[in-house]
């Protein structure tokens, strides 16, 4: 699938078992989401935890409960189908990965679609700022934090944060850049000495991969949506399952419409 | 109580019976929020609606199951009894209004305080924007509109907006003051012809007081969170209870902590 792909086009190949790859820069300037299933009963504590911590967490779409249709960013799509590859958890554990969660689906699951940073990364290279990890060809460098996200009575994590390094001249802009990607985790939550946020090695990220940091350059950190898996990993649900890293759900949405 | 009191105070008058009356002006620059407390069974389903509805429904705290302390907003506070009045809802029946709803709590019962349209009216005086019912001395004039919300499977009302007249140069402004304020309604949903959404008569509002409308002044539509009552009438609950109108819950957060 190319860059210029519809959104319904990518979830048709995926649906077919064309695309299993990941989506990065597929239909470029859609809006792609992090996929969260669980049971009913565990859905009102994690929608309150993404309530609380909306930076990492930012909800964009809950499906009715045993529907797999998101109304509101994709009508007629299935989440069951539509993504690349998933993950199913049983009591917190990896069970499997797979391209089709139709033989899992229940009528008591509730589907969570959760805005993710390639929004704002666009507007970012729209607007001339670099984003490393892209010139670098690589997955973006990921870190749990020392900062606790506000709990729910089941869910609890580590704030996670993806850092991108930028030249000084540049922060403040890419501040003013990211801040209106409200639901795509918007402005940064930390600039500059990672120590601060409990970070001791920017060559070690606990997810993704290390990219340069030139002289002059300022880390820049923004929440990442791979705290709702920590979170889901620290609860140890009976039954989950997430996207596989990378392998989003592709909506309708412009990344414009994201705006506030 | 005065202006200038602290929010602490304001509560503590409440606890001890001292204040019933209406809340507006009180603790100015200080975020006041709508209660509605319903029982755990129905807590995703409300949750659910106010996520999809953010303009009118605006979450700022959601207490723990059974626990009566909005720790995010005012910690230390107890929602039974630090609002000056109460309304309890049998069926979607109002059967009693109170000033302390110890008795009727159960270890079920989860608060949602949400937000309200004091903050930005503060703002708005602030930039030298008229407010015509604080001018006039009127509760502000409501009207169900011809807009749906987004339902949730329990779920669902009109859209309540409030209005204020504004002069045509002020229009504009008014949009950009309240716009930061995404978590006490955020910019005006209509501006303009109220018929667009449906209202026939701004002379008879559906709750509150009609005001003067003037010569090349302009009606100004915003997100009202009556809506949350008139989805609860709606939906019947069997146990709900809510501020009485214009009583709210005085927070420890101050107006410009809600900007985004």
């Amino acid at each position: 699938m190319s860059i210029s792909a519809l959104p319904s086009q990518i979830r048709q190949q995926c649906r077919t078992g064309e695309l299993k790859a990941p989506t990065p820069g597929l239909a470029l300037g859609y809006v792609q989401a992090n996929l969260v299933v669980l049971p009913y009963d565990l859905a009102f504590e994690f929608l309150l935890f993404c309530q609380r911590n909306p930076k990492p967490c930012p909800i964009l779409d809950v499906t009715e409960v045993g529907n797999p249709e998101p109304k509101l960013i994709a009508p007629g799509a299935d989440i069951r189908t539509d993504l690349p590859r998933y993950r199913v958890f049983r009591q917190g554990q990896l069970v499997e990965e797979t391209t089709d969660i139709r033989p899992f689906w229940k009528d008591d699951l509730v589907a969570f679609l959760i805005g993710c940073s390639f929004s704002f990364e666009n507007a970012m290279l729209n607007a001339g700022l670099s984003v490393r990890h892209i010139e670098e060809g690589k997955n973006v460098p990921m870190y749990k934090t020392s900062i606790q996200c506000i709990p729910s009575r089941t869910f609890s994590s580590p704030l996670v944060v993806s850092m991108r390094p930028l030249p000084a001249h540049h922060v403040v802009r890419s501040v003013e850049v990211t801040s209106r990607y409200y639901k795509a985790h918007g402005s940064p939550v930390h600039i500059g000495n990672p120590e601060v946020i409990g970070i001791e090695d920017l060559g070690s990220p606990d997810y993704g991969s290390a990219v340069t940091l030139r002289d002059n350059e300022v880390p820049v950190f923004w929440a990442c949506g791979v705290t709702t898996q920590t979170a889901i990993l620290q609860a140890k649900p009976e039954f989950a399952i997430t996207h596989a890293p990378g392998h989003m759900f592709v909506s309708d949405l412009k990344d414009e419409e994201l705006f506030i």
